[in-house]
């Protein structure tokens, strides 16, 4: 059985069990959707969710009566005689354009649904407990506001009760970990109207957990030979239209502004930028492969019922890169580029994805067959080189040239789009690029896009839900808290901050008057890796005793140790 | 006697002689400028600067003749005849409304000129050797496209002959250090027709410059107790409203771009967006003084005329902060404020300022005149703590405060304006800011806005002429290049590279097939710090010959040595 026709089935089933408890209900439509179904009705006087136990009770009574699901192919006349008291349905018979057309219908017990089908056969293959109403909505006839508002019954329906039971706990976990929850909760970023939509503002704590990503790329790339690069966030409208975006990407740009004469827009990517510090100079086959990097923070346009938290946005950061190579370099350089790609991802805490090649498309592609064959198989040696299963998207590449997407997975099994590898045979020629080679011809060198984490906003909207918001040492915004037990301890609390401070630690004092009690319970609800208490105990041996969040033990160390012990954590990405 | 006296004689002196040499000439206008002097003519047959020193020939000439400049005034009527021949006196003297105007002329041997004066008496009054004429340019009459292009003959001036012998030099000097040809050979930035003018895109060694910079601002703000934020470059045309800015700055902004129904606008500062962060929650005056900062990157609409190089752009990254706090407190973070600034500038190298105070302007202002009394004190009090020189600008603060300012001077004297410190009683009322006082009422915090660099790409302009691009080591885009003398080298040279790269230096390997007296060449000519020269002597004992760019002196050393003297030097900003 097909567990969208099971969820279909149980639709029929709860407007079974609505006929039988409202007989005056319309019916609008019901259908399987991704985790279950819903049914449109409307009713003679609203009702509420306290009546959802109810109608759920009915439907156990319905799915034990054991009646069958009968389809029937009538006559449009028939049809309408059958509806005659439901004017939704009428409405859909009408809808359709020929007059001899004929109609399928389904029957279950006394109630009767137009329906295509295919359903079960009989409501008890229907598995006990596998489904729960969850809640009402408004929703309009044909989702126009023209038309009536119906209201429409949520249900989650899984293919048994375990699969249901198990369902249910991770849409809780995933609501403790709703990093729009958690983001305002741990004061992370913000998100204000008169600002804008999809347009966050990082706040210091949030602020800080970037930087930190930040630093971490700037390094690990800079050490890998990449470049880094900075560019303007507006371009004259020539550039786009030389790089095409103007042509083929301009529903996903902003409108252009007017300077002077000319016309700006905001950027949608960087690659341009990079192609034009590429171009500044005649480059030998020596120099490559050259590797430009730049975290840099784009503009597309999103419709506003889309935007969702730090994982739908307006503007958004890409760890960008692009590496210009000879052909013969492809395959080394993918490789390496993917082994960074997984590494990183280990390095913050991921280690199970999902990796998709994508390769030619039929209809529309740039590039000659020989090269996308050569990329193509450079992306797949280097996906066998380090042991990745994968799965091919045949004909999945974009026009340009084939790619290789992954996506992680979190803590509760979630898979995440992020980071993407692309070949790219369209704008070296479009930029007419070029390098010397050992023969002194001018050739086309190979560009090759890539982003690790993809965007900056989306990776942290996903750390936040993967670690439900108890970050690692090295990541957390605020490192460690000193606290004082008394007013006594004050002095002495202030030193050992100045000390962590200038360690380069992302530490607070917290020597306001109040309890400890309270101070430690903040610390626990801010998921602050360590707190460091100090009591006259520790103020005369000079010594500190840290609370770990995550062991929750409690040592007493030297300050010195300390200090040791957590830059050597923080240095292993702990 | 006054300089701009002398220039403007001098300038009669160069129009004399021009008509000794020149009968036919056409003579329009001849001020004193900045440096000097200029005379516009008209010419039969063109001149070039071949034929300037046969010109200053001629002045010198005529100053030995010591002529004398007689003043006369004369009917309108009168100066008419004596103009006759000049088209543009008169067309000047046609210009004065009214018919019995009296005009002011002087006289020097047989030359007459329009002028109000003053002049000097006699031209031996004229020091031997002060002036230089120096250039030819085209001059539009009046500045006019309309009307016919003159020549305009440039000359410097100063007070002597030694005056200007160190103008000359100073003038040189300047040249050589030019940022925009440094910035090019250096390849630290370019600016691209295609992106845009006033659009600088960092190439990789700017931006590992301007990334030193960002990391030392970084961690100097968190010492010091600022946050971080990180704002978008769009908001919602609605926050520029509330803010002001869309009413007092508009000739600054770019034009609107439109999203869905609602206008946005790209930034031309950062202030909205740290107020938004601040008025998250309601806030304590146990939290204050809260200070946000961040590396905020603007964009101001400049004329595409006074653009010039880093110095005057349309995107830049100001080293922005604000600090809100209680009047209290004002004075403390005042100083706090301009300390930390001085001992910025000192780390960067500059010791010497010109220091402005600008106080309540007469007429617009907002705040009482308590709070501007009370900010101009502590304005002043953190000056005279300081021991600072400072000038008062009577009048010159902004209309929502007074400020300090402070321009640095370079190596070569010359004066840059950098940090500013504002205190703001506007964009609190406006957004309306609070805190809750020790009495639990509700007030209003006073805002400091700062930026102690500026924008970081002025800064920069001004950090490559300082240094005339040879940074010191923690700013060195490139601290140090690894040479191996011969190919039997490479396999060590690449161990010390590695090693070297691993600890976080910016090193480069240059193991390409050239001789080791091109490398040693192209390494002074890109003013690289340390050239880390490997022979066979090197490669057998395990040590390394650094050479030192600015004692010019090699050391031979183990490489552990080295990397500890390395990050000595980096940890005190040399």
């Amino acid at each position: 059985m097909e567990i969208e026709t099971l969820r279909h089935s149980i639709s029929h089933v709860l407007a079974a069990a609505v006929k039988e408890l409202y007989p005056t209900v319309k019916f609008g439509i019901g259908p399987a959707i991704e985790d279950g179904f819903y049914y449109d009705f409307q009713f003679l006087s609203p009702i509420s969710d306290s009546d959802l136990p109810k109608i759920q009770k009915k439907m156990v009574e319905i799915i034990k009566r054991n009646d069958k699901f009968i389809h029937e192919i009538v006559t449009k006349e028939k049809a309408k005689a059958i509806f005659k008291d439901q004017k939704y349905k009428l409405e859909l018979i009408s809808d359709l354009a020929k007059e001899d057309q004929k109609i399928s219908i389904y029957h279950l017990g006394n109630f009767t649904d137009l329906c295509k089908g295919p359903h079960i056969k009989s409501a008890s293959e229907i598995p006990n407990g596998c489904f729960q109403l969850i809640k009402l909505a408004g929703a309009y006839w044909k989702g126009s506001e023209q038309n009536a508002m119906l209201t429409r019954i949520y249900g989650i329906a899984m293919e048994s009760k375990t699969a249901l039971d198990k369902y249910q706990k991770q849409l809780e976990e995933a609501k403790r970990r709703d990093h729009r929850i958690l983001g305002e909760k741990l004061e992370l970023y913000l998100i204000d109207d008169e600002v804008g939509a999809g347009l966050p503002i990082w706040m210091p704590k949030g602020e800080a957990l970037i930087k930190a990503i930040e630093r971490y790329l700037y390094e690990e790339l800079r050490k890998a030979g990449y470049k880094w690069l900075k560019s303007p966030h507006i371009a004259n409208i020539q550039l786009w239209k030389t790089s095409g975006h103007w042509g083929f990407y301009r529903e996903n740009m902003y409108s252009p502004i007017q300077v002077d004469e000319e016309q700006y827009m905001i950027k949608p990517m960087n690659c341009p930028f990079h192609i034009k510090v590429y171009n500044k100079k005649i480059r030998s086959y020596k120099e490559l492969p050259i590797k430009y990097a730049e975290l840099g923070t784009v503009y597309r346009y999103e419709k506003s019922g889309v935007l969702h938290g730090l994982n739908r946005v307006r503007g958004f950061t890409q760890d960008d890169a692009h590496i210009y190579c000879t052909p013969e370099q492809l395959e080394k350089e993918l490789l390496s580029t993917l082994k960074l790609g997984i590494k990183m991802l280990k390095d913050f805490g991921f280690k199970n994805y999902d990796i998709y090649l994508s390769t030619k498309p039929e209809d529309k592609h740039v590039g000659s067959d020989e090269i996308w064959v050569k990329a193509t198989k450079a992306l797949e040696s280097a996906l066998k080189a380090l042991k990745l299963k994968y799965s091919v998207d045949v004909g999945g590449g974009a026009f340009y040239g084939p790619k290789i997407d992954i996506k992680i997975k979190d803590s509760i099994g979630r898979p995440w789009q992020c980071t993407t590898i692309q070949a790219d045979f369209n704008l070296p020629d479009r930029f007419k690029m070029e390098y010397i080679d050992k023969n002194g011809q001018r050739q086309e060198p190979i560009m090759i896009h890539r982003a690790l984490l993809g965007s900056i906003e989306r990776f942290v909207g996903v750390l936040i839900e993967h670690y439900a918001g108890a970050f690692p040492l090295w990541l957390a915004p605020e490192q460690m808290w000193v606290l004082p037990i008394s007013k006594a301890n004050n002095k002495y609390a202030k030193e050992v901050f100045e000390e962590l401070n200038n360690n380069g630690f992302r530490v607070e004092l917290k020597d306001e008057d109040e309890t400890i009690g309270k101070k430690i319970r903040e610390a626990e609800i801010q998921k602050i890796p360590y707190m460091i208490v100090l009591g006259d105990k520790e103020t005369k041996s000079k010594k500190i005793s840290a609370r770990d969040r995550n062991t929750k033990k409690t040592s007493t160390l030297s300050l010195k140790s300390f200090i040791k012990n957590s830059k050597e954590l923080i240095d292993n990405k702990k």
